[in-house]
């Protein structure tokens, strides 16, 4: 059992708990931990051009990042870096832009290429794919029942953001050459769930960001098998951006080179450590919602080829639920506390997505009120 | 008279010169002078989250560079930075592609928004409205004879890229609020230009690249006045990349902050040191072309409040002409010196644009290629 004090304070104070968005401030004390290991230091003179490697296909793309990235899939082996394309970007947002351009451009049709994401899907799918208003892609919603003819690209996020389950695509379309797939593999690692298979998709994409937790560096890669999609992906984000920060990659490679080298150690293992800190987390909520009107999702064990033992999930962000018929965003908003509303996400009101990557005080607060909100009930007659 | 050595050898070499980007390595050796002045420290555990600041408008802004941009401006009398807001982008690329998004997204007709710039105008402008094929905005080209009905956006880039020409807004719609002007400033510092007025516009985008040379950090902002236009743009920014490297943006407020120190030196100042570079180099290009068929811009003096005397300017480009009816980009090309078509800028064949930032070596094979074209076409009969 949970020991919440002092709620009535907690709960009446102004301080605002802000768990929309996946904020992965968590990590903060291990890096801290970890001192200078990873400190990088840069001169005045350093990293100025734009060029990074005039003879990559990415030309913006730092070779140590490249290499540190290449290093880190083979430890921790989730996937397939061997003949691929790697392609730098502000972040993965800036990436899956760029594939959801380069693939619609390819397929070269009058119409307007299909976006779809299974519901529950990442709401800001849905703003990157409109914000633009490009008349070369259309978000068409939820991929469950999407049957329109025509060149589409379905958004597989897996584990998935929000709920944390294993995805594969869901449009049934084998062998169809419109039919195109990008794989958002950001949670595909060993401190969320357990690594099964080294994934070998056409398109994947990852960010540094919900890795180690650096989110404000703006760091993410894809792997490609295509050249013209990598091609048409590095355009996108020349035009975009002219490249990415090269003070951001170096510092990621430092700290990729780090976690990779904690792989093998007894003490420091990043991931060891992750998954530590997110099972207390998931630990503690699932016995916060236990007895009550609210509802998370079961995952099934898995054999992690990493850890190599079978183990339990514990996604970035809780698909909270209630039983109740209630707007749950809405009750936790009157609790100060912020969370995104399963509707933006292709569901219902009954459902929101809670990040688990606060600050632990700031967890701890979110536990608290959460609690007040099942003693309110409990007093409701 | 330039002298020049061993050019049969240079023409034939393989060296490729480009000068086609105007990547600004040339200032890479007054850094690398500065020694450990604008070394920059990043521990691992610094600069993790999403946000910098949630109380501003820009929250992804460092209020450290928010203040180190308000007083370089204050030191160089080049814009007004009170009671407007500071946006950072990811390049002033990224900031350019966010205004013309916030101003079509204000302007809330169902008719694409008109995008103009007065020719020759930077190229990338045509790029950078156009490869998303948003329904919200349309690129017009040239803003000389636009005479379309309907709101539209005029791109004024001063001193401009590619001819270094000072500019206004060349659209005669006075008190038409249909009318907006986006002002690209990234050239109006000291070593390019005499500082004539402190600039005072609705929107004005300035980049870290083309003051110090730091490409390769990707960092811009626009000072805005109007705080719709600025919420919208940072809207745009979230969903475009989730904000904006915060290691370029701690490493840019460094070097700003050296910037502005030196210019109260009486031997480090940067903008004299740049300065100085240019004019020899111009003065280099020019001997070279005088009494060729080549051609070249002649720029008015002006009073420099900054240096507090009456200055030339020196662009960052060279806009080199012929006097003769060829395509000059394909005689370049076949001296292995790229740069990029005039008719790319909505110019003719008859001109290109030379980036003047090259590193010297570059810069002095550049010159030598010149030489020979001149000596091939003496002998031409």
């Amino acid at each position: 059992m949970v020991k919440v004090e002092n709620t009535k304070n907690i709960a009446m104070s102004d301080f605002i708990v802000n768990l929309d968005h996946g904020d992965p401030t968590a990590y903060e004390e291990y890096w801290r931990k970890m001192g200078d290991r990873c400190t990088v230091t840069i001169r005045g003179c350093d990293l100025m051009s734009y060029f990074s490697d005039i003879n990559n296909l990415c030309w913006f793309l730092e070779p140590e990042l490249a290499e540190a990235i290449k290093e880190l899939h083979a430890v921790v082996g989730n996937a397939a870096t061997e003949d691929r394309y790697i392609v730098v970007g502000t972040g993965s947002t800036q990436l899956c832009q760029a594939a959801v351009h380069a693939l619609s451009l390819l397929a070269g049709g009058t119409e307007p290429v299909s976006i779809v994401a299974a519901a529950p899907y990442y709401s800001t799918y849905v703003e990157e794919t409109t914000y633009v208003r490009s008349c070369m892609y259309k978000w068409e919603g939820d991929a469950w029942g999407f049957d329109k003819k025509g060149p589409f690209i379905e958004l597989v996020t897996s584990p998935n953001n929000p709920d944390g389950t294993i995805r594969d695509s869901v449009v049934n379309r084998p062998d169809d050459d419109e039919a195109k797939v990008i794989h958002d593999f950001a949670y595909y690692w060993p401190h969320y769930t357990p690594i099964t298979r080294c994934q070998d998709h056409d398109i994947m994409l990852f960010t540094f960001s919900k890795i180690t937790g650096h989110a404000g560096s703006r760091i993410g890669w894809a792997l490609v098998k295509d050249k013209e999609v990598a091609k048409k992906m590095v355009e996108y984000i020349m035009v975009n951006s002219i490249g990415v920060s090269k003070e951001s990659q170096v510092r990621t490679a430092k700290i990729l080179k780090v976690l990779k080298e904690t792989c093998t150690s007894e003490t420091d293992n990043f991931f060891e450590y992750g998954r530590e800190l997110m099972k207390k987390r998931w630990e503690k909520l699932r016995e916060m919602v236990k007895e009550s009107d609210f509802t998370l999702p079961k995952y099934p064990e898995g054999y992690c080829n990493f850890f190599g033992k079978t183990l339990e999930s514990y996604p970035a962000f809780a698909w909270l639920g209630t039983k109740e018929e209630t707007d749950l965003v809405n009750d936790l908003r009157r609790q100060k506390v912020m969370c995104r509303a399963g509707e933006r996400c292709g569901s219902d009101k009954k459902h929101v997505r809670v990040s688990m990557l606060s600050r632990e005080d700031v967890f701890t607060v979110f536990l608290e009120r959460l609690d007040n909100m099942k003693q309110i009930k409990s007093i409701d007659f």
